[in-house]
């Protein structure tokens, strides 16, 4: 790990733009009930989730804010946090995650979760809103659609999702329904009507590749930036089929239309980095990478997603779920890990000094800034007429 | 390469379990024929095995064990080594390595190979055998079966196999004879006949997909550890055809089962640690890697396969095959590459000593030891009462 | 980065062979034209390609030998490239590269582009080309060929185009108009004429899979080294199909016939290395990735490959297009990242120092000096008498 100087001075003082992560359990966690947020996985019986990466970054920086000694026992760790309650674990955690602003998937419902607003209000800082694809299609299936008419339900469900104020983004999950292998080509109509039929007959989650290639070409038309899914995730996914490369086709398709945000990547954040080097529209981010591999390999894991990124193209996540320990850790790890990159690069004249803060800058929160248009309108803005929503709205 | 620190010594001093390798060469070797061993494909005129990585690491780690200076030319090393003789070096590089257990795939029969018992004899470690399944399944064929008795000649061929003392695991090549992209499902009694008809009447390797995949479920049956080779191999393979994530779907129907090691691994290494972090029944090895790559580069291989892998998750294996230079080679390198892991995170504060150490003990003996059921029963076993044997047996 | 040695000092002085490279644009650049040429992708509004790890090495190593601080500002860097002329700047980073010669892909044409021996009269090394096997099939097609006759009439013009004094290897860029998931096997005349028709009635660029194998086939027909670009490129690839992992069937096909040289690469390095080690005719470079990832990232990429790569097997390349600046800066990449990978085995006494520098010139010279025969014939010779030429020249 290289010496500290003026860039760690300078990412320790950044507030980040944290463009990818989710709330906080609102339950009192029991100490197992800790313990299996630490895991994509599960958490397996003989197994400790602390014994993994992430858990021994949890116990050395976690532990200190719950003023307990650096690498202090999991079980020293969940009683503290017991004892401290759930508010002011989130209060601590968030606040030293020290980010200007967090945009949260609002769409995944396994855990009642803090809302946006509760997360913000936690620490001061802004957050706005990124809307689930695949939950907004779901809930027009719930509601009841005829299958003729699911395409334009679902576009003015969407388009009414993304007019509330505070949103900023959509998000798919195609990685875990189907995987990227897909036709790229915008489906026909009658096709969608074929999909719908059948998935509305039988209802349950939107896993048929034809909805779900419409899905993304919904999300192209809403006109928002296009967070998606891919690479590591939990265990309902199938690694390789999550490979953003297999997006290539789609997105020379979709040049010149919306931002797509790669996030997490890994193990294929080169892949990623190759996307983003040469189509217009395509970022990354090495979110949840961040704090499953832990400080230790953040500098590693970062090095290679920089190898060919163009320097405008990183953005910053902590894909933090459950926990507000991750919401530090992926800040720490993303601080720690950029500042040692850098600040090696200058050590070895490199890299000027200052160009290494603009990259800081722009990577940690400048490029979300530009990308998000300051992040578009405040979630304050009064509730809007019924009357003025789109009339597609079945 | 980190300052050696207590992690390095308490790695230096830990009996490994060397859960995966073969026997060495009983033939007495020219140097032409040492030279063949080294290298993963074949010899080639006018290109020396030993202009490898792993040759470097032979002249630079083994020499010293035959009274040769470090980095002795090829000529010396195969003239000492011929004038020591094939059993003095086997007793030097196998009591190098300082393994309390040797797990010895005993069904690869391209050279007769030493026997685990001679193995064991040689530096006083214990072994035990792995059953390599397509060996059973083929040998099934040449005695002669019926296509419509072939499932349940080879299940109770592989259950005899397995109940023969000291066997602690099962082994499958499927990476080589189809690779993982197969239909996951169990195949259905009627299909296993037909595809048993057709492999019976041409003969030959076990290569039908439907077949393999039928190997594959007998092993679940067993109720034994099951070795699949993965990654890194020889000619004969189809790389990216052994990415383990290409098994995911079948993962996820043989959840809770038996446990599955995946050998190897590399390149695909942090594939296998993204199905041994959401998979309870899945774990790894980087081993073959190990030597193949040298010293040199053992810690960055680890650095990457124990990213996200739980520390339960990851085996010592060195996958030696005819050379006993590279049991001892992959103990060296796995030993030193991890004491340069953990000794750093140590020294960085990423991680507590006593963490470190748990963790070496883990992945070099106890994860092994665990899974094993500490070897199993033991070979010395008096030999069974024929009348004992399975009832299926053909 | 390791600190200098004698490594260093042998690769400073070592007269490398570039195996793969293009010429350097003839038109006089504007700033704008320059900054495109920084990027795999296209120059996008408000990005600058200057801010990209390319962009930095540019600023870093190359202003320096234009009379300019090291980091200058990208304004300073084109006013002053303008004021010294493009033959000056071409003359300034071509003698820089330290190249004994040039191997120069003369089929891409969509710049004017200065020729193999502009190149090398620059800077006084020898140069000598290679032949884009696609621009020959193109120029046959456009010519106008009957279907029947277009497999001859390829082939003659092929070998036409390789007897031509200077020229040492053929390339292709299947990876760009297939992919590698084809049908590895030979194709038969009829599908070849079948596949002719549809393509010659229909014109433009060689993307037919028929064709494409057909090609790779007669490749090996004409039975000089043959380049193929794997990996990385711009924005016209499918990466994940120019994985090198998938030729492994093409290449058991065509075993001891003509050395494969493997381009590129990165990211799919490991696997290239993979089928160098066990394939005698595969060899591998990192070209491209090089001057893309800069120094920062040479050592880290040079590492990856080399974890087991036979040291007879790697090659320097650049795979410099369009700018002098790449001629340079892949070498100055490449000495430095091998000098540091090397000079920190040695320095670890895990490799003796003799063989470090014999590993050095191999790679960087002797390996490409044999597999090309020291260049073949050079391309002084006397124009050949037309009657010399093939009978079967359509």
């Amino acid at each position: 790990m290289a010496a500290p100087g003026p860039v760690h001075e300078a990412l320790a003082a950044l507030p980040l733009v944290d463009h990818h992560c989710h709330g906080a359990v609102t339950a009192d966690l029991t100490p197992a009930g800790f313990a299996s947020f630490l895991t994509e996985g599960e958490a397996w019986p003989g197994v400790s989730p602390f014994d993994t990466p992430v858990g021994v970054a949890v116990r050395r920086h976690c532990a200190p804010l719950l003023d307990l000694p650096r690498h202090a026992p999991p079980d020293a760790y969940t009683a503290r946090r017991t004892e401290l309650g759930r508010r002011e674990v989130e209060r601590r955690f968030l606040t030293a995650a020290g980010a200007e602003a967090f945009f949260v998937d609002t769409g995944c419902t396994t855990h009642p979760l803090t809302s946006p607003a509760e997360l913000a209000a936690a620490c001061g800082a802004t957050a706005r809103e990124v809307v689930r694809l695949e939950q907004v299609a779901e809930a027009v299936a719930a509601r009841g659609v005829e299958p003729d008419a699911y395409a334009a339900a679902f576009a003015a469900a969407a388009e009414e999702a993304v007019r509330r104020p505070g949103v900023v983004a959509v998000k798919s999950v195609a990685a875990y329904r189907t995987g990227f292998a897909l036709d790229p080509a915008r489906p026909a109509a009658r096709e969608v009507t074929r999909a719908a039929r059948h998935w509305l007959a039988g209802g349950g989650r939107l896993t048929d590749p034809v909805l779900v290639r419409h899905l993304l070409w919904t999300a192209v038309d809403l006109g928002l930036p296009l967070q998606l899914h891919t690479g590591f995730g939990d265990a309902d996914l199938r690694l390789h089929h999550a490979d953003p490369a297999l997006l290539t086709d789609w997105l020379r398709l979709t040049s010149g239309t919306v931002p797509v945000l790669l996030l997490h990547c890994w193990p294929y954040h080169r892949q990623a980095a190759y996307l983003a080097a040469v189509f217009e529209q395509v970022y990354l981010d090495v979110g949840l990478a961040l704090h499953h591999t832990g400080p230790a390999r953040c500098r590693a894991v970062l090095e290679e997603a920089l190898e060919i990124t163009p320097f405008r193209k990183l953005l910053y996540s902590s894909d933090a779920y459950g926990l507000a320990e991750f919401h530090h850790l992926g800040a720490l790890c993303f601080r720690q890990g950029l500042a040692d990159l850098l600040q090696a690069r200058v050590d070895a004249d490199e890299l000027s000094l200052p160009d290494a803060l603009r990259i800081a800058a722009w990577t940690g929160r400048d490029n979300a800034r530009r990308l998000y248009g300051l992040y578009g309108p405040p979630p304050a803005e009064p509730a809007r007429d019924p009357s003025g929503r789109p009339t597609r709205k079945v």
